[in-house]
């Protein structure tokens, strides 16, 4: 088990030494140890490797000059001149915030970005504000749109947090597979099989090898298969990498930049590099700001104590796991898998970071 | 078969005997209609009866006040005063698109409304204004958490419709649940059972059973179970709820009214009849629209060319089958299914209207 600040510390020398400012490396480094924080560890310590290898192969810009390049009163677009996506998307969102302070909402789309970690953590930077935070993703091409084999879209996240009074806020982050990439990840270092209905091989059969990826096959969209909705994950999965490509001017679908090293880079460009898009939305836009909060925790409530079926102890909110998961984890500390363990033992090992 | 001007006259005939005005029930039959053409049969005649039960239980208004009770230069709510849900909808998503068209989006949030049909109808309208239109719903509480038994949400549908240039426009229009609840309904009048994965019983075990509603069951949202990321579905119909409900201060979850007599009419209320929510946002917020809708005719082209599984056709984009619906159904006809003909008869007699 690892303390929250060692890791917390060693990420950010990690981006440090790749030649990010400290500013910089402190955001990346807060942005991974949520992900871990929140029980994602699919988005946290495992992603390093990708960004060290990014890095090496000098995909990625340590020093770049993230800006806004197109705005109205409540939307803008924001270049990330390629940077670790943590930064463009941080300045993303803070763009949203800014705009929906004056014009009610914003809404930013990002081009030219990268991998940004957990989509929770920009909808959650609204809350304070009183106001709904909204955040999507695009993301390596794993997923077959129904009745396809071809790998056209990421597992495209989306994130919505909604502020209350008194209970804690409503957040939701999921992608729009029924299982994370980074999960199946987790699942193969830990050489465990997955269920049938997270992916096809390349044929199009149906598989439960998480290293399938790897021999051409693809994940699936939520619903699974075409009779239980699999049309309806990817209505979703297009709408994010739509939402996330088109207005910004990024990559879209099979377009979409590799952060993986087993997905080759593609010669065509459709756009400039990964994209998001981010929303803000005053809550007093609609109604005070007290009436709405209040609201909000009568939802709540009412679906809290919605009745479990047979065997089940309770209903869950949406981010109520994620708020169980970081107390236990910072009481506890972080596991990190052996495998996962052994690529940060060389990450540290090339940059000269201590790590044990 | 029926011609589509014959069910459209006598649908504007049958709102007109309950009241409504010349143009209200124009409009009514225009979006009841829509519904048929493009292929959602469970959106479109079966429904009429609903509201004929309503209005004989005095539930409907049809002689409503629509109208903005607050507003941002962005965002308004709309209080439907308890009318046809078409009425009251078409009103707020002109409503959006209005705002959208001086400040570059447009938010209304609906409340004391009813059903509307289609959700993809109303994101549509926003198409010639060269926006995006998004719309959704909640509905007759129906469907369970995950983990959960308890009636709690609509099928809570999305519709988003993003302009192309010259390919016909992207139209997401979905449930977020496996079916639409119209469907199980169809099921039901045709005695067919339904998959495995769309409802369960009173105490959470699955069930293939389309009438299982009206037996304490309830349906489940997309993904099915929690291994197949019911969890997911969960955050988006509980999303859709909140949107619909909240700002506007409509009632959500178990307490939306329901526009089914096989559900009882709660005493509580938590706010004002059924909410919808409302987006339009113009895409030169983001770039020149001819560059967007070129963007999007690549998107379009991309996804339709991916290659399809092994004893798949084709890659189908959303729109495509309510597309293809529309121009087969133009041509040769609208199915009416024999108990859906009989109730259409009956209420033909009852209100003097002629029907064959």
């Amino acid at each position: 088990m690892y303390k929250y600040s060692y890791l917390l510390n060693f990420t950010k020398e990690v981006f440090n030494k790749m030649g990010c400012s400290d500013r910089d490396s402190e955001i990346i480094a807060e942005i991974f140890l949520a992900a871990e924080l929140r029980g994602h560890s699919s988005h946290g310590m495992i992603r390093i490797k990708d960004y060290y290898e990014l890095w090496k192969a000098g995909r990625i810009n340590v020093s770049p000059n993230v800006r806004i390049v197109y705005e109205t009163p409540s939307t803008a677009v924001v270049d990330g001149d390629n940077a670790v996506g943590m930064i463009a998307a941080g300045f993303s969102m803070k763009t949203a915030i800014d705009k929906a302070e004056k014009a009610g909402t914003g809404w930013v789309a990002t081009r030219n970005s990268n991998h940004f970690g957990i989509a929770g953590y920009y909808a959650m930077m609204a809350l304070k504000h009183d106001m709904i935070g909204i955040c999507l993703t695009n993301a390596n091409p794993l997923v077959a749109p129904t009745f396809s084999i071809s790998r056209m879209m990421g597992t495209n996240p989306i994130a919505v947090a909604i502020p209350a009074l008194n209970q804690p806020p409503f957040v939701a982050d999921f992608a729009t597979t029924p299982i994370a990439r980074g999960k199946l990840a987790v699942a193969e270092k830990k050489g465990e099989k997955v269920p049938f209905g997270y992916v096809q091989d390349k044929t199009g059969k149906p598989s439960d090898d998480p290293a399938i990826l790897k021999s051409g096959g693809s994940m699936l969209t939520l619903g699974g298969d075409r009779l239980h909705g699999s049309h309806k994950g990817y209505c979703l999965s297009a709408l994010v990498d739509i939402f996330s490509a088109v207005p910004g001017g990024a990559n879209f679908g099979p377009f979409v930049p590799p952060s993986v090293a087993y997905l080759p880079v593609l010669d065509k460009k459709v756009g400039e590099g990964t994209g998001h898009f981010f929303g803000a939305m005053r809550i007093d836009a609609f109604q005070p700001a007290k009436e709405f909060k209040t609201k909000m925790d009568e939802w709540i409530e009412t679906f809290r104590t919605s009745t479990p079926a047979e065997g089940e102890e309770k209903v869950l909110i949406p981010g109520d796991p994620e708020r169980e998961a970081e107390e236990r984890i910072l009481r506890d500390g972080i596991d990190i898998v052996p495998a996962i363990k052994d690529d940060l033992l060389l990450i540290a090992r090339n940059l000269s970071i201590e790590f044990a």
